[in-house]
Parts: C-alpha cells; structure tokens; sequence
C-alpha cells in the first residue's frame, strides 16, 4: 500500500514533509575504493583499466581492444531489428529538431560610454559519455546525452560502456551510430571515469563527462570535477502527477508505475482534488501489478515511496508539487496551461491526459536527462548548453576609458590592489598628456 | 626571473607543457575536518555555528547576532566616502546593463506531428553568496555574484562573510545593499556554507551558493553541490596576453602585475611575436616590482609561475592560448577582432590595447568570475544563467500521439521497461477503438 494523505488531516505537514526527505537511496560510501580507482588510472592509464575491467566486468581487454572497431560496430548495429531502428532514428530526427533550438546566440553592442560589449558561445573540444551496462544499459539515454553534444558542435565524442562477460547491447552501438559517438569504449565504472578525465595512452582525455552511472560512477564524477565539466549527480527517478477526477484511473496508474519500475528507490506521486478518484488509481495501479513484468520492483517502490494525496484543490496541488520539485510532472487536469503557469520548480512538465511520462523518455523531443531528488530547484535538465561554454568580450575605446577607467582605479584602491589601478591609471595619463 | 620559452627552441614543447601543468596550488587536505563542520552544523545549527565562529574568526555571535540588522547595514555603508560609493554604484549599473542582456527567452512551438514544445526558465527562489573576510573581500564580487542572481529574479539572496575579530569592510556591506542583497550574515568558513546548504533555526536554506573561498569553502561547496547548486570551484587567477611590438612595454607589464598581485599562485604570461618587446616588457616589470606595495606577493607569482613566450606569428599565439585555456586573455595586437576568432577557450577576452584587464575586474559590465585553471575549456564566467533552472514542456494532441506513440512502445519493449509501453499504448487503444 502506498502512503495515503489528505491535506485537511491535522498531521499533514508532517507527514507531507516526511515524504519529501525520506531518504530513499542507501548511498554506498565507495568514495574510498574510488579514490584509489581513479589514482591507479592516472598512475598506470591502459594496464590499470585492463586490470579493473577484468576484476569487475570479468572481461578481458588490452590497450588494443579497449576501443571496439568501426566493423564491430557496424556488424552489431546491422543486427538490429527494423522496427527498432526506425523507432530509435525517428526518436533521434526529434530530439536533434528540439536541441538545435537551444542553440545560443552571440551577442556584440557598444554602450552609450563607447564600451563594445558581448559573448560568444562555443563547443566544449570533446565530450565523453558513460552508459551503464546491464539491466540499466539504455539506448534512449545514449541519443539523450549524445545528441546534444553534437547540436553543440562537439568534434570528438567517446562513449564508455562497460560489457560485463563481453555482452554488448547492440541497441546502445546503434544509438551510438545515429547519434555521432565518435569512439566507443568498452569499459565502465570508476575507471572509465578516470580515463576519460585523466587520458590515458589509448583514450585522449575529454573535457566533460555526462550520463548517468551507479554510486561508483556518480563519486568519480564527483571527484573529478574540475579537472573536467561533469553534468549532474543523478538520483532515483520520479514522477508526480497531478489528476482531477475526469481521468481514466488506469492511465494514471501505468503512468505512476511508468517511473515505479526504474528501481526499488524511485518515487510516484499522485496529488488529486478528489479522494475517490485516487482510491480508483490505487486499485488500478493494484490490478496492473498483478500482471507487470517488473512487479516485484515496481510493487516495492510503490509500497514504499509511492502516495496518493488528496488535496482541497489545484492552487494546492501546484503549491505542494513546487515543494517537492519533481523530475518529471503530468499535468492531466482540464486545463493545464493555467496549472502549468503555477508551477516554478519542475524538470519536464507533461501537458494533458494525452502526454504520458514515457512519451518524453523516447520520442517528445526535449531531454530525458534531468533533476532529480529535489534539484529541479537549481538545475535544468541536460541541453545544448552543457556542451558549451560562452568567452565574455570587451573593448574598450579610448573615450571609454576615460569615462570609466577612474571609477576603476577608485575601487582598486580602495581593495589594495594597486597594480590593478596602475593598468588603468597608465593609459589614462597617456589620454591626459 | 619568469620563466623564457621560445617556439623554435627545441625543447619548448616539452617546458610549455611544464607550464600548463605546475602545480601553483598546495590544496591543504581539509576535507576531513570540513565534513565533521558540515556534520556539526546540519547536527546542532545555530549553536554549531556560533561556536565555530568563536574559535576561527574570534568573535562572539549568538543566533540573534548572526544577522546583521538593517540599522547596522545603513550605519556602516553610510561612512564610506562619496567617491568610493560612486564608482560602486556606477559598477553597478554596468554590471546590471551587461547581465540584463543575458536574459534567456522561453520558446514554444507546435511541431509537424502535432507536439506543443517548449522551454521556460525561472530563477532559484533563494541564493547565498560567499563572501571572503580579511585580505580577499572585495566589494566588486559582492556586485559581481549578486546582481546576476537579482537580474534573474532571485527574490531572496543570503551573503556571509566572515568578520574575523568582528572586523567589517564597509565597502562590502555597502556593495550588498547596492546590489539587493536580503540578508547579510556575519560568518564564513565551511560553516557558513553548511549553514546556507542546510539551513539553521535563524538561516533559511538556499538553492544555490556562489563566491569564492578558502580551502575549506572550497571544500564545503564540493561536498554540499547535489543538496545545493554551486558555481564552480575556483582556483588562483591568471592572466593571458598576447601582444605585438607595437605596444608600451609598461602597460602590459603593469597587466601582468594585476593579476600577480592577487596571489602568490597566481599565473600571468606573456606571449609574443618579438623577442626584444618580450625582453622589455620583462624589464618594465622588474621596474614596476621596485615600488609596487604588493612586491612581495606579485614578484613571487611572476618568478614562480610567470612567462615570456616568442613565437613565430599570431596564429601560433592563439594555438598555445587555446592549449592554456586562460581566465583572461588580453589581446593587445593591431586587429584583436581577428585574432580573437581564433581563440576557442577563454573565461574573457580583452580587446586591443585600450582594454586593460582590471576594467573588466571592476566597470567592464562583464562578470569577473570566470574559470580558472584551463577550465574555460568546459566552463563559462558566471551569469544570469547561474541562478535560473529550464523546465521543459511536451503536451501531444491525440493525434501527435498516434503518430510518435508507436515508437515509444516499440523502444520501451527494447529496453524492457513495460509500463512504460502500457502508458502509451493504454492511450493508443483508445484511439484505435
């Protein structure tokens, strides 16, 4: 049974809050075992990543064979079903026409001081992308996390993915193909984050790594920060849902077990206006988890951390939601343009009974990449702009300087900075002379 | 004496990439005490805080005094002098103009299938900003971290800065009320940003931290990005130039000195198409060293770290500047415009002879923050961006679903993920039926 709330009940905000920290993830504290990963890497390059993929992925690799060949990716990639390929090359066509619409512009203007001002945006040289191997090997995630890359106008793209006993997905090297990957490597976990980042003798290093990983690719990511861009730390997924009562129940159950069967530790949540109608989606996510393949983690994640809550009205629901600030947001209300406007804190928003969750992990077109555990309150989901980066431009004309150059040597002054004046202060006196 | 490289020279790949990769920064190893403060603060709050800042900044607080109240703000920025308060507030108006350009527009579209998609952008609901106490509190990052963030909308936006002895810039308190700070509290360290990521009984949390720090904010803001956003993890500033013969050899050496002065890690180098203005511009240093009142620091910089680089030809100077990746990059050269399209990495760009460096730190209207340590490579200078997140928004028409829901059935079923299919296809039957 999920958890049932009623925000007239006295003990609503505790409990509402209690729903919001509850500590879904038992981070395993591997920031030790990684720190030597990542130092054996740097120290040893190749042989240390041979040694860690046979240890961990019961694979063997030399520095010759760490990197597949074009043929083994075009043998694989040629055993894909049609079906597949032309479901992953259309989902491909739209989330590259989404991307390419948040190319940034440049920007030069002069100011009324004569100060010529602007910026200009380019690509990161080369991006690396981790892609999990295993149950979680997923090859929409490679066209999310690839495709913008290339929009970007990134040369030089590396996937790493790990091919635990040699088995390769073939879905994933397609998805790679399509989406301009343009070395993979079949290596994962801490060490193939250290490669990235570091280089070693048969991968160049990269400058910004992204896609997701377990909590040895998520600590590495975090401690190589710096030395490269990474994109986020990604948590457990989540969807809240926000329903009125002119809703098939079933819909909103499969929508709700939608993120349920990503993992024990994901997190559904359906906010109503009216009780009966989440007891009708409780018992339909019931009647659909008889039956589902995933059961036993969609069942486990839904017991746990899944709730139904039952609200006043929808100005609530919208108040409630920006508190938990979810990863993903369905909006299957009569209007939901003017719920949508309500909304501040949301990774993707989902618009309407005829926009399930699921559309926007395959063929929507915007990313699927995005903030989870709360974050939605600081960061947006994964876009052109994290494989690029923007130099500010100035030019100052003589008159310029001479406008606001004192204003400058004033405040160098006044920090303590006098070399920092003196650049200003020179050629002031030269235009004084 | 910098140290001289000379492209023809044999050796000279070999000493710039000794260059690019001396070690300027003993990163003390804080990171264990930092989690025990953090552990502490999240533990006791208040009475954590006010205890730390008794024995690092000898100063007594109590959770009544940990903000500055308004009539002490007033009191204190009303004792600075006119001239001072003038160029704050000029800085500031240029800052603001610059970083109003920076807006991002929310985009939506109606697509050939039949998709509404879009994006909008919206601030962080609350910011904290980091304030450095003693020697490195400079009002002009006061302006420079915190009127981005009010330009983006933040309505709430937090500034410690620690007063050691409970000493207070005057100069800082008034560049916060200048540029719309909240609340101003009067703590530093690894405990004000434990107390900013978490929150105290008397500091709310925030979303997002930003400003530079000792080791141990650096430190703190590693270890609490994921709970917060942060901007980045700054290192010693450097300085680029490139400059032909047919500029003062006193201006450029005193450009170089401005950021040598800031830290005796700091990196400034020189490059050149001519070996005598690089010999003098050497000279004009040494000159400027004798009564410079930071000597001490900035000499030890520019012998350590700092560099006079000949090269055959321009071309050859943007090639090793985009191999450097500098914070700032002056181009002081008879067409910088041209030159500067060939750069591809750089925090900031100065252009022409005109334009020294220290502009930029202070009335420029660009931001002064920007990445260090070859990060321009992957990283921008802070912006508006910083303190806004992007949700996405996907709505389908029923026919919209009919034409791309297949596809998301077929790649859910490759990847396993079932009630990620049954949620479109619960939707398909109905249309079909």
């Amino acid at each position: 049974m999920p958890h049932f709330l009623n925000s007239a009940d006295a003990d609503f905000d505790a409990r509402f809050a209690a729903l919001l920290t509850m500590k879904r993830e038992d981070a395993a504290d591997v920031d030790d075992a990684v720190a030597a990963i990542i130092a054996d890497v740097r120290e040893r390059g190749d042989a240390a990543v041979c040694e860690l993929t046979a240890r961990f992925d019961r694979f063997d690799l030399t520095p010759d064979t760490i990197r597949l060949t074009g043929s083994e990716i075009a043998e694989a990639a040629a055993g894909v079903p049609d079906a597949e390929r032309a479901a992953l090359e259309l989902a491909a066509a739209r989330i590259r026409a989404y991307h390419e619409r948040q190319m940034p512009r440049d920007e030069s203007w002069t100011d009324g001081a004569g100060a010529t001002l602007g910026w200009r945006w380019g690509p990161v040289d080369a991006a690396g992308l981790y892609v999990p191997g295993g149950l979680a090997s997923y090859p929409s995630s490679v066209l999310m996390n690839a495709i913008p890359a290339r929009v970007a106008g990134v040369g030089r793209l590396v996937m790493c993915v790990p091919t635990p006993d040699g088995v390769l997905n073939p879905l994933v090297l397609l998805a790679a193909q399509i989406s301009g990957v343009t070395e993979i490597c079949r290596i994962g976990g801490a060490q193939a984050i250290a490669a990235m980042a570091w280089g070693t003798e048969s991968i160049a290093p990269v400058d910004k790594i992204t896609g997701p990983g377990n909590a040895y690719v998520a600590a590495a990511k975090r401690r190589v920060f710096g030395r490269v861009g990474i994109d986020m730390i990604a948590g457990p997924s989540e969807i809240l849902v926000i329903a009125d009562a002119d809703n098939d129940p079933d819909w909103i159950a499969v929508d709700l077990l939608s993120q349920a069967e990503h993992d024990e530790s994901a997190q559904s949540i359906l906010i109503t206006d009216d009780a009966a109608f989440g007891r009708a989606v409780a018992e339909a996510v019931e009647t659909r988890l008889v039956t589902l393949e995933r059961r036993a983690i969609a069942g486990a994640s839904w017991r746990d951390f899944g709730a139904v809550v039952v609200v006043r009205d929808l100005d609530e629901a919208a108040a409630l939601s920006n508190r938990v600030a979810p990863e993903h947001l369905e909006l299957a209300v009569a209007d939901p343009d003017a719920l949508a406007a309500k909304i501040t804190h949301a990774g993707a928003i989902f618009l309407g009974a005829w926009t399930p969750e699921a559309v926007g992990d395959y063929v929507g077109g915007p990313n699927h990449v995005l903030p989870t555990a709360r974050s939605a309150r600081f960061s947006s989901g994964l876009s052109v702009l994290d494989f690029m980066k923007r130099t500010t431009l100035a030019r100052m004309s003589p008159d310029a300087l001479r406008a606001i150059g004192p204003a400058a040597v004033t405040l160098a002054t006044s920090e303590s900075l006098e070399a920092h004046g003196l650049s200003v202060q020179a050629r002031l006196d030269r235009l004084n002379r």
